[in-house]
């Protein structure tokens, strides 16, 4: 039998607890629900109870010694933070590519030298299922270091049958034996292979003939995800394969608006996507069909600045009434990175987020994202003991002390799993 | 007796090791000196002796069993990083204000609400010795854990005798009692105080005839630094504060074009500061000049970050002969961070850095900056045991996997302080 965890004296306990359980916007957004002297008790990996200590010492009065005690006393106490768009499952490095960036080559340069997403396909091709496992292992490490307990996971560095269902079947690998949870997304048109250059039609038709009912029938994904982009595919090819994935109970998902306008935050709309991804070009109309379809706007505020973009506009969307989740977007090309503290960070820093919102937009919201809401991103009875205590005191200063990671201690289901 | 270190079989051991013993400008800042499967042996603090592991084990055949070993297998190894430039011996916290202003305070809200940097003058001003001692040695131990072994330091937020030798006499301290190396900058001239506006020659007659007479006596400073800013002290004011430090055997240091063009490069070329600060909008004449008298261009990009400024012309710098350092700038109010690897990141992402030439930037030329280079900066013998194994197997990732803290171990003067 195990220990129940109580987590007491909290400086702040950020709850998050909201009575309205839909994802939230404007003002929801700052409504942190805040204990002072604050106390979680989880058992079973679940929380049972929420509330100032003084509460719980006398809830639990008969109890207390059975318990496994951590003293908060000075930190802050949040959620564990989710991270509702990756692509972490991928193959190789491309440090070189970055560094030869750097010396001055060119695109083509890079492109002759095999750089590129082709790289990395190539690369996660060949990867054996376990060396994938390994790579991508190590990448949730140090995801969990950075407090993070809920990752999504795309596919869509294989580009072909074999490799997609590799990178789909590396993820529920590690949803079974890493601690994290690990939610994947179907995204076989991340982009177009090499090999159906001018014949895009046709490799829609393998996503949506091929691909889809294999993943369907496999139940390798929860989300069918969408790169909408000129010179990628077109909003109509983007719908005909979001509705593809539909009728396989895939929610969709949509790349949208992120290099050029494209219509991708209208479409994102109109076929009822659960989130909509970067957006730095979206529209106001776009954003006004956000707001009223209740999609949420998932802002990738690190590839903006590793892309040397202005961010995506947050602060506006909010502002408009769309629900803000963020994340890393983490892969290989734009954002080789597992941060979500400096996600956070530049949030406030670069989309003019509250630091607040800003902890809604990597909590709660972006639990919504990958319907997770039910089971985290909020401290509340009966979900998960998905906890982390951070070596400063209020959540202020978690994104005024900024670019260095301030967990201390993280629990997953009730497990101290780091410090 | 202690025992001697022996770091083993590094994937890539950075030395740095160069025969010119000048700041390192243009090709100079991507000489990386690697070794792979390399070996340092550290005994007494001293590097003794550095190569192949094969070389060192031929060397110490006799002595290997004395050692305590460290197996570096698959991982880089750099010399300790340091920051030239940081305000970090601040008294109190400003994260609330950070947060007043992305609600929507303006600059006035905020100064009427006691903020900005006379906030931090009133806290620090009203800190203990002791107090002021304990916040400042807990950003040290964070700068120690993102691998700085050696940091500037400072004063500058007293702008009166009492506090100003106050923060200078707490880094004094923490130089004895932090394994760090912290190297005192006297900065009376930081800002003119609230009661001398108006009358800033005034101010600066307190500051030469009152200050820097005990600064000097007290030897509690080994640098001289100016805010030359268009509201601030003019070129010519600055001039006459920093000939006056040198009467004392201060060097001359300068915030230079921070926010203006101001003839800040110019200035510091002129007087022989050792290095310029910020230059953000140095002109063409003023980075010339810099290369023609040697001055360290010292460039905070985090800084630029922060204040969503264009960050500066660190690739131009480095192609016009500058050699260029960069820094964290660890303040309260405008870059409130320890961590010099997101800066070296910054460096490359938003500057344009080579990952080696932040390399360079952070370690080697840092040092040159604060007259650490014979101490510090690179793994030579000779020089102090000041070294990170970081947990990635190349310089490249280093810069490639940003905002990730890659410390894996820490050794200052040959002891293992983190790890």
């Amino acid at each position: 039998m195990k220990k129940p965890i109580w987590i007491k004296h909290a400086a702040q306990l950020v709850t998050l607890a909201q009575a309205d359980k839909k994802p939230r916007s404007k003002e929801a957004m700052s409504e942190l629900a805040i204990i002072e002297d604050g106390s979680v008790w989880i058992e079973d990996g679940i929380i049972q109870a929420v509330g100032t200590t003084i509460e719980l010492e006398q809830h639990y009065k008969n109890r207390a010694n059975e318990a496994e005690i951590t003293d908060a006393t000075g930190h802050l106490v949040t959620p564990g933070l989710v991270d509702p768009h990756t692509h972490v499952a991928y193959g190789g490095s491309r440090e070189r590519e970055f560094e030869m960036r750097l010396e001055g080559a060119s695109y083509m340069d890079i492109m002759n030298a095999g750089g590129g997403i082709h790289a990395t396909t190539t690369m996660t091709r060949e990867a054996t299922e376990d060396e994938l496992f390994t790579q991508t292992k190590k990448r949730l490490d140090s995801f969990l270091a950075h407090g993070v307990t809920t990752v999504e996971g795309k596919s869509g560095y294989g580009l072909d049958l074999e490799t997609e269902l590799k990178q789909l079947r590396v993820m529920k690998r590690l949803q079974n034996e890493h601690v994290i949870d690990l939610i994947p997304t179907f995204m076989g048109a991340h982009a177009v292979p090499a090999t159906y250059k001018g014949k895009e039609n046709d490799y829609i038709d393998v996503i949506i003939n091929e691909m889809l009912p294999v993943v369907a029938a496999e139940k390798l994904a929860v989300f069918n995800d969408v790169f909408c982009e000129v010179g990628v595919f077109t909003p109509e090819q983007s719908e005909r394969i979001l509705e593809a994935g539909k009728k396989y109970g895939l929610i969709p998902k949509i790349h949208a608006d992120e290099i050029e306008p494209y219509q991708g935050a209208e479409l994102a709309a109109k076929v009822g996507a659960i989130s909509a991804e970067h957006l730095l070009k979206a529209s106001d109309e776009g954003i006004a069909a956000m707001a009223s379809s209740g999609t949420i706007a998932c802002l990738l505020p690190a590839t903006a600045l590793y892309l040397r973009e202005q961010a995506a506009q947050g602060r506006k969307m909010i502002d408009e009434g769309v629900a803000v989740a963020i994340s890393t977007d983490c892969n290989p090309g734009s954002s080789p990175t597992t941060s979500m503290p400096l996600v956070m960070n530049l949030a406030c820093i670069s989309m003019r987020l509250t630091p607040a919102e800003a902890l809604t937009a990597a909590t709660y919201n972006a639990a919504c994202a990958i319907q997770m809401e039910a089971k985290t991103g909020s401290l509340e009875v009966g979900k998960q003991g998905d906890v982390v205590l951070w070596d400063i005191s209020n959540y202020q200063e978690l994104q005024y002390l900024f670019g260095v990671n301030h967990v201390k201690v993280v629990w997953k289901k009730g497990v101290k799993v780091v410090g």
